[in-house]
């Protein structure tokens, strides 16, 4: 099979309609592979992986570790804490290293935009970007659009709402770069200090109003207010954010039809969305971070494909 | 080989006396395992676990994951910082997101009595209990006894005294119910203000007389200071503790007969116990923890042929 | 094949000349299998081996669990952080611990000289020393000379200079004895202050003039400033320190002969050493780096080579 039209996933940019297409072929088959006793191939074996992450992030990181095991790969956890840092070396410096130790791929989390991409110029590895400040996150985004299309077979014209602080989420952008990429009409929603000003250029719709959003849409993302970032100002308040923005059970029932709700976690209960919905029928979180191993093991063993 | 009669293992309370003599003798089985000189068995091969640690610790942590590691199973850890509560995540939400990723049982330590039955109520997957506050620390007693047992051939009947506070201690509560499940006598010697006022009604001696207490048993499990919890007083002062209910060699050497020492660890030399009693040959401290790889390993290894 | 003179590895000073030069040889055939697609060999399999680092040490630490994990041993890790240490419990109990759930060999880091050697007289397992203080780092020394070796097809003879600061440097004093021991001719070379008064007695010339140094030296090993530890006190100041033994281009091209250059990292760039020096030709740092994957494969090899 034919891999990807790139070497390293360091964002949504970086795939054509076709990779994506092929990674979620890809990860049809894992998920198969998942749900059996054996969840185990021997793909990546002899594969050395680092994962290397600069910022928390216990979900994300399990995640691409579990990803890794299943496929057999060599794994190396490697958590950055403020005191490696101190010691004065620099990124380029400390993945070199890593490297000189004959690792093949790495997986990494940075807290500034655009890490990966100044990495994958300056190292001879392949680089996965697990997030990186508040630019991309790909492997949310196309674990997002994997899970649409599970739920309607097709992304293709499926009208999605991102609902939240888009100015902060690298998983929004991501997420608007894979829907449109897969034909999908694409819509955000939020106050109108969290939406970006170059939103428009991305051919996406703007709503302030929760309830025309959703009345639109057939699926609602609704993203995480991050509550631990103290620069970030929820105006006016965020009481009154989840007034305006928070979706509960009585709004989703007075829809005209049944829509699809998803969250990339981890849900503040009561704030973003209310528990009777995130519990509900209609809501697929759980799904999204079941598909999310599988579109990992896909990504990895695609990129891997590359290395010859 | 029939299972246990419980599919979580959340306290001693879940087992009955069939229960533990079935854990002992798989733990017979494995002890012999452990020491030959090739230590793996493929029995929880395929089998997921995670350990998920709210609290830090060390010892049991690394017991748990050697006891997985020798059944090989496929293990991932997950040590909940602080940082990753203040997400403001609920417990249900980050362990059914974990279970999402296709794991198949829990190991979890919780600072909250009653974390793990809460847990086993919400969730779907077998919860072993490694500790929930000062409630239960089910494989610690387990350990306890079969570390009794294969002193003295057998547990029934034996005289054994749980020495310091019990009011805040996991380790008394699991071990009364244990050792009183299994025949033997019980009973608690500390400060009166460590003692709590329902001792009586699970059928087991106090004695305020360090001496008198160890005249009386056959085995004395001296119980660890928590040095570094503030909140509790030890009165009237840690050196006044030490002289009333430390035990030395001094009062060992005078005793009628020769007991058995245990302790669960860390040890704090020079307070609960000097180093002369610890390292004497009447002490079974390391086999206590030699014996908790091979506990665990019986409890995962029947609690995973439960899942069918 | 025979094993070492030694049962640990707690500092070059265990070694013989045969016994460093067997480490070789067995790190050049590793060295050849971590350059095969398949990197792993069964040799440690049924070996548990735990690394217990009482000193953070990513690179170190990782380097070690890499050449664990080629040779298909168990691996455990135990980072002990200032709270398990708050416990109050002794080194030796809390290695005795470990030691009982059955592990074969410890790799130790620890901030105090001598810990490693304390601890292999009370406990029973094979001791290999990540670093204890300002005492000894015999695998980072053994990897520097096995790098020289790459470099000019042996020790002996050739002359090095050892440049920062000597007096709080372990990876200086265990460098000067395994040269010494291969027949290199060693030279410190850094401010006085920074220069212990034993120095002569290990057979080691003194500069205090970085030019004359360079001149005389075939390898020049650029120590890392330890902007970390607040206690040392550079004289006269960081700035200065740069100015008269910091290494730039400039020095480099003004030499008569090309000298190689070395340094254990982590880099602090612009100031041992500039970033133009670093990334040169003349430059065999991330070699050191690879080298010490297979140095410490074969340090593990062999001392597991002498458990029978």
């Amino acid at each position: 099979m034919a891999g990807l039209s790139t070497r390293h996933l360091l964002g949504i940019k970086d795939l054509n309609r076709n990779d994506i297409e092929k990674i979620f072929e890809t990860a049809d088959n894992f998920k198969t592979v998942l749900n059996r006793p054996i969840k185990k191939v021997p793909s990546l074996r002899d594969v050395t992986i680092a994962n290397i992450f600069f910022e928390n992030s216990t979900r994300t990181r399990l995640s691409f570790e579990l990803a890794e095991k299943r496929l057999s790969a060599d794994v190396v956890n490697f958590a950055a804490s403020s005191s490696s840092v101190s010691k004065g070396e620099t990124l380029i410096d400390t993945v070199n290293n890593i490297l000189a130790m004959k690792v093949d791929m790495v997986v990494m989390r940075h807290p500034y935009a655009g890490a990966g991409i100044f990495l994958s110029k300056h190292v001879n590895a392949q680089i996965v970007n697990a997030g990186d400040g508040a630019h991309e996150h790909p492997t949310q985004a196309l674990l997002d659009a994997f899970s649409i299309r599970e739920r309607y077979g097709d992304v293709e014209g499926k009208k999605v709402v991102i609902v939240g602080d888009i100015l902060h989420s690298r998983v929004a952008l991501s997420n608007i770069l894979c829907l449109k990429q897969l034909g999908a009409e694409v819509m955000v929603c939020g106050p109108t200090t969290l939406i970006p000003k170059y939103i428009g250029s991305l051919g996406v719709k703007v709503e302030h109003d929760l309830r025309k959003a959703l009345n639109w849409c057939d699926v609602a993302n609704m993203l995480r207010i991050q509550l631990e970032r103290q620069d970030i100002k929820y105006f006016p308040s965020l009481r009154e954010y989840t007034m305006m923005f928070g979706l509960n059970k009585q709004i989703l029932d007075s829809l005209d039809k049944e829509i699809t709700v998803m969250h990339p976690g981890p849900i503040n209960r009561g704030v973003e969305i209310t528990s009777d919905v995130a519990d509900s029928k209609q809501s697929i979180i759980l799904d999204q971070v079941e598909n999310g191993v599988a579109i990992r093991m896909a990504v990895l063993y695609l990129l891997a494909g590359q290395q010859v």
